[in-house]
């Protein structure tokens, strides 16, 4: 920690700056400016957030900094090789490009049957789709619920896929991992931390989708909250930021997914679907996390995207998931990573476009 | 519903969407012009966001927008003179000018009972504290839980001052509500609509914070849905947005404020102290903020700023508040609202500075 | 400057930092921490800015920050009672409320001569209007040019009210600057550096619009440029910046006017016009400005708004202006300042609503 | 146009709106609804720009909105096929991944030279290297300016490479025209309309860099000045935009590349430099840029970036910037693009890490 006095301070603030920083089990180390005299902390310390925050509210200090990071189990260095995470067998990280695909809600026995079969026929790994939906306004489709767990449970019966689905609150984590092979947590509820600290007990991943307004370090934090109450199953995802750039419903920061790598061991999916809004821009910003050194992708697919009861504008058709992951498959080759392919059978039916 | 088709495309295309217009409840009214064919829906219709998205996946559709308000009950129009809120006595709304107060944190007897006593002197109609904490890392301080409503409320008997505190989860919902006047949904969790759903039936009023990303009408359909599920008491509080300004440690947005003034019935009370995160910042935005035509503001007090467990750097001393507030009285007379002043005896020992 | 080095790193790395500290004509001081070494550099130091970017390169250095303000001139240190810039007789500073009123666009003789009598009437100080238009489009009207400075310069002999008009070139200065009596630089043009060091020596003082997404140091060191080439008449402008809100043009940030005014000794005055887009929306930020501490206004108003070739939809009308500024005048006076009074013959005419 | 008034508008508000529809060359189409009366403007119509904010100042307007776009020269549609544009030889567009690279400033001779051999021998196929700089601060270094042109002039003779650089302001852009290949508009001078408009004489072909807050729209308008002022040689440059986030310098928004694909014709290509503002994560950007379909990438390169003059921590090595194209090599082959590889021999010398 280092703390810098407002110039032309008086000695007696740096022995109360000093004084502070004793109380806290760090050694103070003077060093007397030409303008200025700043305190380094040595040592390690304890309560180091009251700590600074005690002395930035003090009137003869100018600035006061941590220099060690906030998170330190899912720091990079806590396993520089990379974690992988497991579901059911189906496994992100190193030497992994995992897909997973299916609608934004499900809406029907007869469309998430469908939706599965197609998406497993086109390569993804991983089957989604929304229960509990977090609608922004009370007068939208609100999901299926229970009934939803059940159809998704039956989809993965029939096609083998495991599914992930969102939980929306701790009351509803037990349930939702008795269902599901791994829980997802929005982009609204990334700081919910009633229900991350449920997560921590909960027995299955968590698939963590950075918050609409998160920065990195925010979303580290985040997971650091599941692991730290007993979760190391964590995958991270970067679903775009809001920004002032209407075209695009968010923006998709691949610069955060490159630094998320150097920062943490966790895996790394993107959405490029939430990130977009647009079903025309999912197949280029997917090859582009490809190459950006992403572990993965999610994919909102719909059979008729226009009958879709949400989201429709953003899902491609299952033909347009299989021609994107034919030719996503070499891009995932070059970062050395393994990789299904969709099934060739599947190719000759493919004739509609994005 | 106005609907754009892309230039050039067919009559079929033209039919199609009529089609569907007319399937949920619309009449379709085509416009044939130079360059493209637009038609416009007559009729209230049903199912209208299914309807906006199926259009917009439409590959001959280049817009389609609906022009009616996705809140109603919220909506100004719903009591245009303007709704007046009730916690214990403690009234936000036309005519008032309201003051809440408190430490961010509950953090001991002695605390929260000191810092009662000085904000009521200061003028303060309600007092704030936080019992259950939202934190950005698990390593902080997570708040005093039940211990905290307890002090609270042996506060309250002693002052008389109700008090305002956050629920962080649906669960606690009942707890909270049968402790507390007024419950605090904070930012983050502004969009968590579990807890919002559960809020509609807790029997007390909500003070509903602005996320941190939040437009203004994602922050009133998340009023409208605790009015939906049937609690009419929701005061809004605008706390600063999140933007690329680092000097501050939020935005605030007072244009958002005269904006909700028209655009909703609710009333809206300022947040200074997030907004800012710099005590001296306080004063100036509060009298901005009473200026602009808020309720009332809620501000961060704690009786030794440099030894709160929790924004000590934003958080006003019981002097500074009353000096404040006593600048602040002839502000709210201009807006023609009601406001308690500073006890006079209290005067003679403010002598801090911010 | 403190350098702060990764954990781990060496002895030598230490050693090579010190001597890039000393041939910066700093005295380097170690602290070796548990986990790493800090490096303090004492003394005044030269060429700042390429020693943090050659130590930010090093590949042991983790973090090297500078303690001191980039920025001397427009200190608030430098004059702490505050600058007061006059132009044309009309003061901008301390004790005074300064209101710019005029149209968006010069459009015609009778158009600007009507307006600038009007905003006389209501209590304008100096009259605005662009001559020289930068527009988003190229098929927008781009100003009258060297007509609409004729046309100012016959409003000013008329009415007797000084003007402030945009340029928007280093090549125009000269000619803006010999005919009017202070010169504006818009938002887009904020760090246009070549502009910026010819106003430096063009001999009437400078109105600096802070750019859309300027945050408050860059705005600092916009004005530095002009104040360090010679022009100590800068008066900032606050304009609102662009963020993810699109209900309001711009958001405004009123925590940046009260930050300046710690920050900074020159005048800061506010443009709700810009900052909102909404002319309902102009009359209560124009009172949250004066309650900040704002030194006075820049507003928008047009005879007849629907009728602008520009910016209609912000615009007031002279007799809103009016009302505007008689509602103003107990706001400007709570904070200690001198205010114009529209003229009270005006009064019977203003019945005109927003 | 669609315009539609507010609910309850009485019939004559729906007159006045059609004489002005009228009054611009639109002939008006009326459709009653049940709320309120939608007017669709059928025709070509003029003044598009006044009339729409003429009708937006309207009291009886609830919204007025146009549905072509703003620009036209360079809309897809103009040239679906996508342009070419060469510079002295260097073409940038379909069938072409092509680099450009080189020091943020011209320092010296020897820096110049180095730098330029270096890059060539990796494989890029044009210098950069700024002679007149724009530097938020005053006292930062502002280039060399003329001789700086000299200097690259001399590079460009001894390797055959051609070279972009920055012009700053109208009147330089002669001077700059003559001796460079290629004209770069900087960020913070994307609506320096004065500058566009006079690079529309100036006979060499324009880099166009987006604005660090601007628009996908206000970017392809900042274009069409350049062309619809006569040169239709412009290839615009994503170098990130300002958002919340710190980590990174700005967000890179490859989001933007994929949706300018589909809205211009124009070429494109990507700063991952100054995105990041962090040399560790241009490597994985600049494959997500190919990846995405960018025409090519703009690269900052230092031989010792610890003594560059600015934008050292950004700037890579010569020996790293060969590697890293030997890497992009097969991305580009995945989009059919030609690709320069860097020259065998210079591999042996590649022992430097990023």
């Amino acid at each position: 920690m280092i703390v810098s006095l407002k110039p032309g301070a008086p000695q007696a603030a740096a022995r109360r700056v000093s004084d502070k920083l004793r109380a806290h089990g760090f050694e103070p180390r003077e060093i007397l400016g030409v303008e200025r005299i700043v305190l380094a902390a040595v040592g390690r310390g304890e309560r180091k957030e009251a700590l600074l925050a005690s002395l930035q509210c003090d009137p003869e200090v100018e600035t006061a900094v941590a220099l060690t990071s906030p998170y330190k189990l899912v720091h990079r260095s806590a396993n520089p090789a990379g974690t992988t995470v497991e579901a059911s067998g189906v496994r992100f990280g190193p030497g992994e490009f995992t897909v997973i695909a299916g609608p934004c809600s499900v809406e029907s026995r007869a469309q998430i049957l469908e939706t599965a079969r197609a998406v497993k026929a086109a390569g993804a790994r991983m089957l989604r789709g929304g229960a509990y939906k977090p609608r922004t306004s009370p007068y939208d489709f609100q999901g299926l619920e229970g009934r939803g767990l059940a159809l998704l449970t039956e989809a993965r019966a029939e096609t083998g896929l495991p599914f992930v689905t969102e939980v929306l609150t701790a009351e509803d984590v037990d349930a939702v991992a008795e269902a599901s092979d791994m829980l997802q947590v929005g982009a609204r509820n990334m700081q919910n931390f009633a229900l991350l600290k449920r997560l921590g007990g909960c027995g299955k991943p968590v698939l963590l989708k950075r918050g609409l307004s998160a920065t990195i370090q925010e979303l580290l934090l985040a997971a650091e909250y599941v692991v730290a109450h007993g979760n190391p199953g964590v995958v991270l995802c970067e679903r775009g930021i809001r920004t002032f750039e209407t075209h695009t419903r968010n923006t998709l920061d691949l610069g955060a997914v490159a630094a998320l790598r150097e920062l943490t061991h966790l895996p790394i999916v993107v959405d490029p679907s939430h990130a977009t809004g647009r079903r025309s821009l999912v197949p280029p910003l997917a090859k582009a996390a490809a190459a950006v050194g992403a572990d993965g992708l999610i994919i909102e697919v719909h059979p008729r995207p226009e009958e879709a009861w949400s989201d429709g504008p953003q899902s491609v058709t299952p033909a347009s998931l299989a021609a994107l992951l034919r030719d996503l498959a070499p891009y995932a080759q070059l970062e050395g990573r393994r990789f299904s392919q969709p099934e060739p059978a599947r190719r000759a039916t493919g004739t509609e476009g994005w």
